[in-house]
């Protein structure tokens, strides 16, 4: 592994005096008073409040050159007061924390909230940095930090947040040989040669910045658990389990493990992994009176099961919910959570079968089941109902069910989105699967609400996805792929942040504020996501990728396969027939004028068109333009807005940014450039020699 | 590795005396006098010679029951006389072998022939099986008991026998961590773990099996050879590989090693792998004269140099004369060779650039070397230009160039063929290469006398071929493909023998002779290779399968890739024009009649139309049916076939055929058809879909 790493986001380069143009400059100036004295609580021993500390002081150490001093008492005027609301009596005379929140406000944070204000009383002028929690502080502290880093801060500060969603968490595709499924930035920090590796210090640093954006939880295995990754429920490797949680327990993080389902019979306590066997229900509540034995805190189990051959319920005639229940009885005595994955399909679909429709799979496999599921259970539903494509709609299971806990799985991994060597910015897309509005209780019942347990009063709820890092240096492989790490994180703490906003924090925080070099990336990152789909799969048809690794295209790749996944592309048209009259229905599964909206050919968004209906390549969008001209303008738009990415590129002046990361950046731009061609070329071709339709402009197509 | 194996064509299953109608029975109760008693020359210590006098007495006493007697004097009425023609004066009185040769005769055996005889003098009646040298001995001896297996040795035996061929030999593609690259029937039997297995029992009887049909050389590595092979040519390893030789030169087996043109830069000695430069010239000479310390009759080195990314003496600007003619100077003092391949293409290419056509790689890059080549140097070329399709033309090369040795490289490992899940017997397309008539010398330069160096006196020349077994129990996965193995070295010794004389030598040694499993085998073998083709790639246009896996249909797997390997079909046509006037002229490689034959659309053979030119789909073939049509009846036709096969199969009555390769063939089977129906839809499909053409029978097309 490879044991050296950039700091991202979290490098907190020194501002000097003269300022260098830089708006950070002025803000600490104006807030150096502050920045040399903290006051905190005496006598405080958690460890994610020393966390909190440690970070603050580092940072700001880093961003003045000077270390702020530190004391348990108020001696100077000017101080930061940093706490949580329970920590006033330990403070002196001055009542600093409690009092500066109304108790309203206070509610508000729930667990995880915090506030920052500049207070000023009894001649004393202090910036209050408190959570009611350790964790609200150590949120509180990384915005404190971020505020500093982009310039943002400066006297009469006054902010109280608290997080959307309960549950923020990652899942770590990693496999214990050190390998990453779907992983395109090396191998993994956690795993070497089937062990948990033991020096975690690039582990520590990924709570970090975890920690930074505010996630909470973590599941550290790929969801497919193979041989010696189900191991790792058991006394065997729950120590070093263990090591790794304490890491993520510094920085308010749990940690969770992906389990094999039939892990009782594999190994050896059992004959059967059947849910509703004694035997079975009895292996999985000694595993977790093992494993909270050595983690008191653990969060609980993620679980792929009867899906692309992994182990589950069906093999015993068994559903979902006898399975997802047998284990969350299992971990309820100790507030441990199932997060059941509904990516359910048939993987050994017949491609001559028409009617057979895998994107219908997942809400005809779960909604029957609503109130079925015991309430620490959670359904964990990826945001469309095929598999990360560039463009799907979003899923129709999200809000369907009433009863039944519900999370979202995103994917900031790159698997069909250029994998980390084409820049696509995510957060734009993530926020139109949250926007969505599904109806499913009137007006205003959209995702970003339901995953929130605010449509349904869930017990649980919350957002994962699916992580990006690996050890090469810069964790992400691309250097401007940690802009969907962060962002992802910005997003589940508050959806209501646009992805410009989060692109920009992202960009001052890790490049500067230089305007060029800013505006330049600002621009790269928000033009991304339309133009990889520009040059890739059209009109929301998915897919035409290589199949397997996903990197390139194919334009029948998985056309004559089993895996559920096509196009139907002949001489005359091309598109799948999800209407309920001709096709196979699945427009049903969405809530009244939502339905309708995509059944029809009239009012179905060009964007999702060829997802939702098969059309002859001179069928008219609403654009104006044939299906046909469409795919080619957009692909050769797609090359030439990768080529003036280039042309920017190369106009910045190179002193403005670090040698290695302007070659590393513009190597990527000139792979994507050389990627994005092969696709236009392929894409242009594959569908000029079906239909015969010359490009109206001529351009050259093989 | 799998310890258990079976005997293959070398059952030696004992003949019972009421013959259960086997025409064995009858032929050893004829020869029952002569096999009681073995008599031999004394004092002969050739460990070949000893594998010979083994095989033969453990062959007689497993077919009879009965051991036979060893004498070195002669005693009895009726014996076998066996030895070498040097043994003369060794068998007492009787001048028993080497009068029964003529001086013509006994010239004409070479090194390695052998005579069989049934002499009559003296009042003793005797069968002479005696070879010049004990390695014709050891043919002898197996030619024998194959008589003796397939009921054909009867009195009068009268056989003189020496192969077509100097060089006949077998390549493993096994790497040291045990995988075989195109291997479809296990690990290999040779590495494990990165060594050379300690047990060497399978690699003994697999050299019993290659010398059973006369093969005289193996190259036991992969030709990519990666990190840990490279070693093999160094003191570290040749303990290893000597015992490994050890164990084929008591077969009388030579052994070659791939190596690694790089060798000299990755294993340390030098900052260069320029075969000009003369510390690297040293290099391998100091590494040939530690390998013939181990190995004193080490064959050669067998060199994929420049090739498919492999290093070679194009990065230091040199030729591929340089490169080779290095190597063979420093295994010239010790008698060894140099295999140079010649599958020398560019696998970087533009799929857009339909100019370059790698059909002309091998020709355009070693035709003008003739002549620069050392006398020790063989070119290695593929039987094909492209890559073992199921079909090809000949590679143009073959005869091409006067002054320098050339081999042919045949695939016995079905990696486009079926990969031993599919039947596939491949004796008749080999005959058709080997009888094709290159013109090279006028009429009757067939390929067959050219690698026989009797068209053009090359003083090296001969066949190989890529293996195709692995730690299988039954050596080659499907069991009827032993076939091809057995095949393969029958038509090295003899190629006028009949694709069809060879297929029933095989089942009659496998199988037994009850006439229904004979016939139902053979029928199968021979419509394998037709049938095949029929629902796989159509007319000679080659690939449309599953990249890198080679398996299953993707008609444009590789049709938007760099590995030079297009079909070209759009809504109207398809096909690659190779011809002069309008195409990449490939068609002139060949000589005279040849050329033209190839260039015209009028002559050019339907089997090869889409290899010559591009057509429309209603193009009218010399069948009298259009392209399209041609494509959709043959995929019907071809799964018919298979079907009909798995009829025959279930019609033969059980007890005639063992349990256990009963059920492995039928397993098979219905694995073939599922796959060739696979096949016949995706094709059908595909071309349907694009042309539009209705199946003029209308069966179902997806």
């Amino acid at each position: 592994m490879n044991s050296n790493y950039d700091l991202a986001w979290l490098r907190y380069d020194k501002v000097s005096a003269d300022g260098a143009g830089r708006e950070q400059s002025l803000a600490l100036q104006q807030l150096q008073g502050y920045l040399s004295n903290i006051v905190m609580a005496d006598g405080v021993s958690s460890q994610v409040f020393r966390t909190a500390i440690q970070e603050l002081t580092k940072g700001i150490g880093s961003l003045t050159g000077e270390q702020p001093s530190l004391s348990h008492t108020v001696e100077a005027d000017r101080f930061l007061a940093v706490g949580t609301l329970e920590d006033t009596g330990n403070l002196g005379h001055l009542p600093l924390l409690n009092d500066s929140l109304e108790a309203a406000e206070a509610a508000r944070l729930g667990e995880e909230g915090y506030v920052i204000r500049e207070v000023a009383r009894e001649g004393k002028d202090y910036i209050v940095i408190a959570g009611r929690t350790e964790k609200g502080l150590l949120y509180g502290v990384f915005h404190f930090l971020r505020l500093l880093q982009t310039g943002q801060a400066s006297e009469a500060l006054d902010l109280v947040e608290a997080p959307k969603y309960q549950l923020r968490m990652v899942n770590q595709w990693d496999n214990m040989d050190g390998s990453i499924e779907r992983g395109y930035a090396g191998q993994s920090v956690f795993y070497q040669d089937n062990k948990i590796v033991s020096d975690l210090t690039r582990v520590r640093q990924y709570a970090r910045m975890l920690a930074s954006v505010g996630i909470n939880g973590i599941a550290i295995n790929n969801v497919n658990v193979h041989e010696v990754e189900t191991k790792l429920i058991t006394p065997e490797l729950l120590p070093d389990v263990a090591r790794v949680a304490d890491v993520f327990r510094d920085y308010g993080i749990r940690l969770y493990l992906s389990v094999n389902f039939a892990a009782p019979l594999e190994l050896g306590g059992t004959s059967t992994a059947d849910p509703l066997e004694p035997v079975v229900q009895e292996w999985w509540k000694e595993r977790a009176a093992d494993i909270y034995r050595y983690i008191a805190d653990f969060g609980g189990f993620l679980v792929k099961a009867d899906s692309e051959n992994r182990p589950g319920p069906f093999t015993y005639g068994r559903d979902h919910a006898d399975g997802a229940n047998m284990l969350a009885e299992a971990l309820e005595p100790y507030g441990g959570l199932v997060l059941w994955r509904c990516f359910v399909y048939d993987c050994h679909q017949d491609w001559r079968d028409r009617k057979t429709d895998r994107a219908r799979a997942a809400y005809d496999h779960f909604k029957p089941l609503d109130g079925r599921f015991k309430d620490n259970v959670i359904l964990q539903i990826k945001n469309g109902p095929m598999d990360f494509q560039v463009r799907e709609p979003v899923s129709p299971l999200f809000g369907a069910m009433k009863q039944t806990n519900q999370m979202l799985e995103f994917q900031i991994t790159q698997e069909y989105t250029g994998q980390q060597r084409h820049v696509c910015y995510l957060i734009p897309q993530w926020k139109e699967v949250l926007e969505f509005d599904t109806l499913c209780q009137g007006e205003g019942s959209k995702v970003k609400d339901i995953v929130a347990g605010q449509v349904h009063p869930y017990k649980y709820s919350g957002i994962t996805a699916v992580s990006s890092i690996g050890d090469d240096y810069n964790w992400t492989g691309h250097y401007l792929a940690q802009s969907n790490l962060y962002g992802y994180g910005r997003l589940l703490w508050n959806p209501e942040l646009s992805a410009e906003e989060i692109a920009e924090e992202w960009t001052n925080m890790t490049f500067g504020d230089d305007q060029a070099v800013v505006n330049t990336i600002l621009d790269i990152l928000m033009e991304s996501w339309p133009t990889y789909e520009n040059y890739t799969s059209p009109l929301g048809v998915g897919w035409m990728v290589v199949p397997h690794y996903h990197y390139g295209p194919d334009v029948d790749g998985y056309e004559y396969s089993k895996w559920g996944t096509y196009h139907f592309a002949d001489r005359d048209g091309i598109g799948v027939d999800r209407t309920q009259a001709t096709g196979t229905g699945y427009s049903a599964q969405y809530v009244g004028a939502n339905a309708a909206l995509y059944d029809s050919l009239e009012t179905c968004p060009d964007e999702l068109l060829l997802f939702f209906h098969h059309v002859p390549y001179t069928h008219v969008l609403k654009s104006g333009k044939t299906v046909i001209q469409h795919i080619y303008d957009t692909h050769f738009a797609g090359v030439e807005q990768v080529e003036q990415w280039i042309v920017r590129w190369d106009a910045l002046e190179k002193d403005k940014l670090d040698q290695q990361r302007y070659t590393h950046v513009k190597e990527r731009l000139l792979e994507q450039l050389e990627s994005a061609k092969h696709w236009r070329d392929v894409i242009n071709t594959y569908f000029y020699r079906k239909s015969g339709i010359q490009d109206q402009h001529n351009r050259v197509i093989y």
